[in-house]
């Protein structure tokens, strides 16, 4: 299959996605509406919504029903970013290449534009959803529990608690990244099977493969910092090791990382199989988030 | 009636709610858990809740189902004074008599705490509600909407861009108060109304109720910040005016914004007469919304 073209029906869907379903800029206040645009214009690989829809096709149903939820995802996804790039968080003046949004307009209008997109995520699934109300509470419920404080938060928590923390154990370490990094991945998936109707089995599988992809994902972060060079990265290389953070490379060494990296994504793929449908895209869309250089 | 006695009854089961449907302080990251229960145990007056528990039981609904939205309200409402209370928005140490929660804690975990607070208001209308999943829609939508971009957010976002702005217009200053302070308590409202099966009519009213009770609440605030003290408050007094902010006080002087402020409860005690029930608590309530020293 030409995994290029079907990436690009996919993102393009996305980017128009995007557009259609977020406050236009002019909307009051405009600067709030602005740095959520900004923020999300951010030309990212949009991975989550990409997967979200994917896994909603393999189910088969039809793409555009899973949009509003593959757009709900990237908001909460950018939110997160936004939130984590703050001076009193990560500190980071550059994502994707561009000034984060705190840089752009200021540490306020960052918080806000933030808060604004997560809860507007909220405000999609029960519009977009209002027709099958069972499904935009099942939807409503993933996306909240995995952006909740035992998960997505809670992983920032525990990561900003082991920040310069260079003995943080292997245990430590995986509770941060299943939950700041494989929640989201996982709520992809899952959320792309609710909107195409998947049955109890069908959805812990799904929730199995977006736990080994998004540690496999992680994984592969890890080893792109010591490996990858910043203009590549589109942010700053190396800070892992400057920061003194325990990683999957300083706790296993770079070969090893990556042979649990193969590990978890073999897992996932092995799990992909299980479905009936057409699977083509989603193991090669898997393929790529850990083969990526950037 | 005994008001005292009644408003005790809500309290209490609006603090019993707070502990049963909030994440344990051990849950992991304790730190992150613990600090949104210092948020909620800050000993507010549990307005918002009580407000919509005492609509949804003039509805004739059990105050018991009503709860979890009660609970998922005083979470929006208190992310989003920890928010607020952030040093890059109003930078405030005090928060009714205690530190804030980044003065107690610290700006990332209170960022975190924040995020945390509002997703677990979604969760919990999601997962309390599952058994009507139209009803959890309708709530989901009304609490997405009212703490948005166009509203709760947008109306500090422009409080921030008015600050030091002493010629803001009537007109600024109404967006700022209909949507930071207004459009909480008109969804309070709202939700007790759809726990109790209001019509469109009924809903209707009850927002307008609630714009009208949001505005004489932030009314008397302003008058309060000139003629009240700050242990009374709970917070710093005279901090409007110190900022060189615009408020009802300094557009209209003290006696015009008394008599504003008595307009619009006056308007919202009308239409309470509109419904039929046993309409005495709520609209006592509404007095002592309008009528308190702090």
């Amino acid at each position: 299959m030409d995994l290029t073209r079907e990436l690009k029906r996919h993102v393009t869907r996305v980017e128009r996605g995007l557009d259609l379903l977020l406050p236009a800029e002019a909307t009051r206040p405009s600067r709030l509406h602005t740095a959520m645009r900004y923020s999300l214009q951010a030309g990212g690989k949009r991975l989550r919504p990409v997967l979200l829809i994917a896994t909603a096709e393999l189910m088969g149903a039809n793409g555009d029903d899973a949009l509003p939820a593959a757009i709900a995802i990237e908001c909460v996804h950018t939110y997160s970013l936004i939130h984590d790039d703050l001076p009193c968080m990560d500190d980071d003046d550059l994502r994707r290449g561009r000034p984060t949004v705190h840089k752009a307009f200021d540490e306020a209008t960052a918080v806000l534009a933030g808060d604004a997109l997560l809860t507007h995520a909220f405000a999609l699934l029960a519009t977009s959803y209002v027709g099958n109300p069972a499904l935009a509470v099942a939807l409503t419920r993933e996306l909240a529990d995995a952006a909740g404080s035992r998960r997505l938060v809670g992983g920032q928590m525990e990561d900003l608690l082991a920040e310069g923390k260079a003995d943080a154990t292997p245990a430590e370490l995986e509770f941060i990244h299943l939950n700041k990094t494989a929640a989201m991945i996982e709520a992809s998936l899952v959320m792309g099977g609710l909107v195409g109707r998947a049955d109890d089995t069908q959805v812990a599988n799904l929730r199995q493969i977006g736990r080994h992809l998004g540690l496999a994902f992680q994984i592969v972060d890890d080893i792109l910092d010591v490996t990858g060079d910043s203009a590549t990265l589109g942010k700053t290389a190396g800070k892992d090791a400057a920061a003194g953070k325990t990683t999957y490379v300083t706790l296993h060494g770079l070969e090893r990382a990556r042979r649990l990296a193969r590990e978890h994504t073999d897992t996932a793929l092995g799990t992909v199989q299980s479905f009936s449908g057409q699977t083509d895209f989603l193991r090669t869309l898997i393929e790529t988030m850990v083969a990526r250089s950037g």
